[in-house]
C-alpha cells in the first residue's frame, strides 16, 4: 500500500508501532503508527500540562508551539509535552521519553513531580491540518499529566519539532483556545485543566456539564 | 398522588423544589424532590471531599459515616459534603451551604479554599437501601469539588446526619471502598478523586480508561 501512493497518510511512515487490542483486551496485531487513522483503531498518547504557581497563587502554563515545518498542524500551539505511545510502552514511561525529548526536562524531575489526572477520550477528524487524507475518523485516548514546576525550570525543546515555549496566564491561553490557536486535541487537554482546576465552573462556562462529559467520551471499540 | 400512598418514596416529601430543565436549558418547572426519581429528570447535587495533607505529603481524607438512622443508606460512608441543588440554586452557593450544615466548615473557609473539579455524571439504579421504590433509574450530575483543609480543622457533624468524622489514609478508603460501605455515588465522587490526585492511574487500574469514561457518562436528557 505505501509503494502504490494510494493513501497519502503513508507518506509519513513513522516505523513506530501501534498496539491493538481485543475485547479481552489482549494484543492482537501491532500496526504501523502513519496506517492507524486509515483503520480506525484506538489510539493512545500521553499530553503533559507544565505550570507554575507563582508567589501569589497564580497558574501560569507552558505553551509550545510547533514548528512551522512540521507536517501536522505545522505553527499551532500544543501541550507542554505529547507523543503517542508504542506497542509494548506503559504510559508513564512515553512520558519520561517524551519530556526528555520535547522538553529538555529531566527524569528525575519528572518522576517525582508528573502527576497522572485521568484521560480524555474523543474521536478526531483529520481534516488538511493533519496531512493526507481528510475525514478519517480516529478514535484516541490520551493519558493527561500535570508537572508543576519550579519557577527556575524553564523547558527547552529538545528537537526541531518545537519553535519555541511561551509562559502564559490562563487569560493568554484563553484568548488563544478562542482564536482556535491550539492542535484540537491539546485544546481538549487544556479545557480538561481548566475544569480540574477550578477555572472553568459551572458559574462561569454554560456548557460545563456538557464538556467534561464530551472529552471523556466512552469508545465504542475495545480499549486497554 | 401523596395522600394515595401508592408510591413509598412520596413518604419521604422533603418540601424541596428539583428544577426540569428543556433542551434549551429552559426552566421548564419544578417538582418536589422526593418525586424526582418517580419522573425520571435529571437531579443535581454537589460533593466535596475535604482532605488533608500532611507534612511528609500524604494525602488523607475526611469520611463521614451516615447516621444509621438516615432513611436512605444508613450507616454507610459518605463524602464530606453532599447535598441536592434546589431550584435557582448555583452550585457554589449550595456547597457553602451544605458545608456549614454537614461538617461545620466557616464559610469564610469554604469560598476561599473550596475548588470546583469538575462533574460526575451516572444513572443511579435504586435499590432497597434507597428506601421506597426499588430500580427506578435517575440520571444525576454531581459537581464535584476539593478542599484541602488545614490539620487543625476538623469537620464536625453540624446535624444528626451524620454519625462521626474519620480522618482516613488512601488505603482504608480503598479497603472501606472494597467492602462497598460507601454509599455508591460517593464511591464514584472518591474514584474521581484518585484518578485526578494520581492515586489510581494506568498502571495500577486495569479498568483505568473505563472507570473515567463511566464516571463522565454524558446523559440522554437536557441537562443544565
Amino acid at each position: 500500500m505505501r509503494k502504490t501512493g494510494h493513501f497519502r497518510v503513508l507518506e509519513k511512515w513513522r516505523d513506530e508501532l501501534y498496539p491493538v487490542y481485543g475485547k479481552d483486551r489482549e494484543l492482537l496485531f501491532t500496526v504501523e503508527r502513519a496506517a492507524s487513522p486509515l483503520l480506525g483503531i484506538v489510539s493512545y498518547g500521553v499530553h503533559m500540562t507544565a505550570y507554575v504557581r507563582t508567589e501569589d497563587g497564580e497558574i501560569k502554563i507552558w505553551i509550545p508551539r510547533r514548528a512551522k515545518t512540521k507536517q501536522t498542524y505545522g505553527g499551532m500551539l500544543d501541550n507542554a509535552v505529547a507523543g503517542g505511545i508504542s506497542a509494548g510502552e506503559s504510559a508513564f514511561e512515553s512520558l519520561v521519553r517524551e519530556c526528555k525529548e520535547e522538553a529538555s526536562l529531566e527524569e528525575g524531575l519528572v518522576r517525582s513531580r508528573a502527576k497522572a489526572c485521568g484521560t480524555v477520550t474523543y474521536f478526531y477528524i483529520r481534516d488538511e491540518r493533519a496531512g493526507g487524507e481528510t475525514r478519517l475518523l480516529q478514535p484516541e485516548c490520551q493519558y493527561v499529566y500535570d508537572l508543576e514546576l519550579p519557577e527556575d525550570v524553564v523547558p527547552k525543546p529538545g528537537d526541531d519539532e518545537v519553535e519555541e515555549f511561551y509562559l502564559w496566564s490562563v487569560e493568554e491561553v484563553q484568548a488563544a483556545l478562542a482564536r482556535a490557536e491550539f492542535k484540537p486535541n491539546c485544546a481538549l487537554v487544556m479545557l480538561d485543566f481548566f475544569i480540574r482546576h477550578g477555572i472553568l465552573t459551572s458559574e462561569n462556562e454554560r456548557d460545563y456539564i456538557e464538556i467534561n462529559a464530551r472529552v471523556h467520551r466512552r469508545l465504542e471499540f475495545p480499549t486497554l
